[in-house]
C-alpha cells in the first residue's frame, strides 16, 4: 500500500471521528498553489479547478480537468475519477447531490497553515457554484481533520523522517572536520550545500539559510544567510541549524561545536553552564511530552528550566510538528501567544513527530540545540542522536 | 537593480494606475504556502504571520516575525522593516493608521491562481484583527494589480525566460539522436531527466510528466507519466512537451518527430496535412496577437483554422502566460469557457509572454506544437525557435 493510500484511509476514518459527512478539497493549479491537505493523499498536481471528495460512506471521488484524469486514476486513491472540459459546476453538484452531506469540511484554518489550503478566491468560486443549493449553508472547516491527518504519522511516514535525519547527521559528521579558525560561515554553508547536492537532497527550508550557520557572538540570529565576513575564531561557539527533504519528508536539527582557545581543554565555565541548562531544558520538555498533554504544557516545562537558570526566554516555540513540511502544522509545543492561535492548546497524540529546540545567549555566541522526537504510548522516543556533549574543535 | 526591486517599482506604479491606496499581502509560512504575488517582489520566505504593505505614497513596510527581519532588510525592497514577537495585530494596525488607505487591495482573485494567494483562514484572521476599525470595510481585491504585475515582464524577466528556452532547445537537440524504433517513452523521459539533472534545472511542472512523451496512436494524452511499455515504432509521431526552470523562470515548448517507415522519405500525406494545419493555426494565432486585443480573440483565430480544416477542436486554451510560473496567470489566450472565468476577456499588453500551443489527432499519433512568444508594440516575437518542419528519424 502506498503512503498516499495509507493517508487516504486515515482521512476516511477521521470523517467518522469528527462527525463530518464529507471532506471537500477545492483547488486549481496545485503545482503553483500547493494545498498541504491534498498533498497528503495525492502525489501529483492538479491543473484546472478540481474537487476531491471523501465521503463518510467511504467513497472517494475526484473531479478534475480532462488532462489530469489519467494521472489521478493511476494514483489508485480515487475509485471514481470524473473528467470535464469546460465547467466543473455540474459534475461537482451532481457528486454532492449523490452524497447529500449535512456537514462539508473545507481546507481552511486560522490556526494551522498546513490545514489552510483553500484560497479566498476559490472560496468565492465555490460559494457561487453552490448558491441556491442547500450545500452552501453546510460548509464548515476541515481544519481539525487536516491537523490530525497530518500530525498522526503512519509507520511509513516515521521511517521517512528518520531516513532524512540519518542523512543530516551523516553530513554533520563531515562538517566537524571543516571547522577551524579562519573558515567563514559561508564556507561552512557551501560545504553543506555541496553535500546536499551530491546526495540529491533539497534543503528543508530556504536554500539561502539552510543551513543557518552562526559562529561567535557577532553573528546575526534568525533566518539569515551565512555571512562571508564572519569567520570561526578560537573561543567561538559554532551553531548550525539544518535539515533535508528525503522522499518528501523533512529533518530539522541544530548542532553545536566549541572551538578551544590555545591552552583550553574544555569550554569556559559559562559556556558549559549554558550547555547544561539547554540539555536540562530539552530533557524537561521530553519528559513532559506524552499523549494527552497540551502543547503549551511541554513548552512550559522546558521554558521554566531556562528562566529558573536566569537566562532570557527563547522567543519561539519549544517544538513544531515535523513531517512532509519542516513546519508541519498541527499542535505546537509553544507558549500561548496570540500569534500561535490555538495551536498550543491542542493535544499531543501517539505518532506525532516534534522538534525540541531552544537556545540561550553566551559571550562565546548563541548556544542552541534541536532534536527530533516521536510520541509513543509511554512518552517520546528520540529519532535524532541526542547531542549530549559539545563537539570540541 | 535586482529583479525584485524592478517588480516592486512596477507594483508601486500600478497602485496609481488602478486607484488602490495600498497593496496588502498577508501571509504565513510561505515556504509551505507560497504566495505567488509576494514571490514577485521578495526572494525569501516568511515564517510567522507577516504583512507587506505597499502604499500609493511610495512607502513600503514589512511587518514580520523577529527571525525574518534581517533577511527582509537585506532584500533592500522594504525601507521599513518592523519585527514582532508575540502578535502582529498592533504593528499592523499602526501601519494602516499611518497610511489611512481608503481602498486596500488583498491577494485574491477568482480568475487567476497566481493572483490568489490569500487563504481563507488568513482572510478570517485579518477580519478579526481589523474588526472595529474602518479598514475592514475598505478591503478589496488586488487581483488586477497582481495580474498586471505578473504579466508585464520586465526586460530582465524576458531575458530569463529566453535563457530557460535556450536550455530546453539544447536538450531537444540531443533528444533527436535518442529516438529510434524500440526505445520506450520512459527511456526518452529518463534521458531528458538526466540532462535536467546534469544542468541543475528543475522541470517546469511535475517531474513525473515533464517531459510528457507520446509515441504513436496508443499513447494516453494529458498529464500522464511516460510509459515503459509504449515504444517508438516506424510510422510513429513522437511528441514531447517539456520545460525547465532557470533562475526561477520557466520555458514550455512542444516538439515533434516522425519516424519514417522502411521505404518512406517523407511523412504520409495525412500527417503532413495535420502538420501544415497546426503550423497555419499557430501562424494565425501569432498574427492576431498584439497589444489591445482580448485573449479570446487570439484563441479564436487559431481555433478557426483547426475547425475549418475539419479537425476536432483542441480542448484547452491556445496559450497561457509564461514566466515565474509555467502557467503564469494573467490574461489567457483561451475560449470563453466557464472554467476560465474572465481570463480570456483580459487585454493583451506589451511585454506579456505567452505560449502558443495546439494539436490534432492523426493515425500516426497526436501531432502538436508549442512555441513561446513575447508581445511587442507591433505584434509578437518568437522567443523559441519556431519548429517549421517535422524532424524526421
Amino acid at each position: 500500500m502506498t503512503l498516499y493510500m495509507e493517508k487516504a484511509d486515515q482521512a476516511g476514518a477521521l470523517l467518522g471521528e469528527l462527525d463530518l459527512d464529507c471532506w471537500l478539497t477545492f483547488v486549481r493549479e496545485t503545482g503553483e498553489r500547493p494545498d498541504p491537505g491534498i498533498d497528503l493523499v495525492l502525489g501529483s498536481s492538479l491543473t484546472w479547478t478540481s474537487a476531491l471528495i471523501f465521503g463518510k460512506d467511504g467513497s472517494r471521488t475526484a473531479i478534475v480537468g480532462r488532462y489530469d484524469v489519467e494521472n489521478v486514476r493511476l494514483s489508485g486513491v480515487f475509485p471514481e475519477v470524473i473528467g470535464y472540459d469546460e465547467d466543473i459546476s455540474a459534475p461537482l453538484l451532481a457528486a454532492l447531490q449523490k452524497l447529500d452531506p449535512q456537514r462539508i469540511g473545507l481546507n481552511y484554518s486560522l490556526d494551522s497553515h498546513t490545514a489552510d489550503g483553500l484560497t479566498y478566491g476559490m472560496r468565492q468560486m465555490l460559494d457561487q457554484i453552490l448558491a441556491d443549493t442547500p450545500y452552501l449553508g453546510r460548509l464548515d472547516s476541515a481544519g481539525e481533520l487536516l491537523s490530525r491527518l497530518r500530525a498522526r504519522k503512519t509507520p511509513a511516514e516515521q521511517a521517512r523522517v528518520s531516513a532524512a535525519i540519518a542523512e543530516t547527521e551523516e553530513i554533520v559528521g563531515l562538517v566537524s572536520a571543516q571547522i577551524r579558525p579562519g573558515v567563514s560561515e559561508l564556507e561552512l554553508a557551501d560545504f553543506v550545500h555541496a553535500e546536499f547536492r551530491r546526495r540529491g537532497l533539497p534543503s528543508s527550508w530556504d536554500w539561502g539559510y539552510c543551513p543557518t550557520v552562526n559562529t561567535g557572538p557577532d553573528s546575526p540570529l534568525g533566518h539569515v544567510a551565512p555571512q562571508p565576513h564572519i569567520t570561526v575564531q578560537p573561543g567561538h561557539l559554532v551553531h548550525m541549524d539544518l535539515g533535508v527533504i528525503k522522499e518528501e519528508y523533512c529533518s530539522d536539527i541544530q548542532r553545536m561545536w566549541y572551538v578551544l582557545r590555545p591552552g583550553e581543554s574544555a569550554p569556559p565555565a559559562e559556556v558549559q553552564r549554558a550547555w547544561e541548562t539547554v540539555i536540562a531544558a530539552i530533557d524537561a520538555g521530553a519528559a513532559a511530552l506524552r499523549p494527552g498533554v497540551y502543547g503549551w504544557q511541554v513548552d512550559a516545562a522546558a521554558r521554566k528550566v531556562i528562566v529558573d537558570a536566569g537566562y532570557p526566554e527563547y522567543r519561539h516555540a519549544l517544538g513544531h510538528g515535523l513531517g512532509r513540511a519542516c513546519h508541519d502544522g498541527g499542535p505546537l509545543l509553544g507558549p500561548r501567544w496570540a500569534r500561535y492561535g490555538s495551536a498550543p492548546d491542542q493535544l499531543v497524540e501517539v505518532g506525532h513527530i516534534y522538534t525540541l529546540e531552544l537556545g540561550v545567549p553566551t559571550p562565546a555566541g548563541y548556544l542552541a540545540l534541536e532534536e527530533d522526537v516521536v510520541v509513543t504510548a509511554e512518552g517520546c522516543r528520540f529519532l535524532s542522536s541526542y547531542q549530549r556533549e559539545l563537539m570540541l574543535i
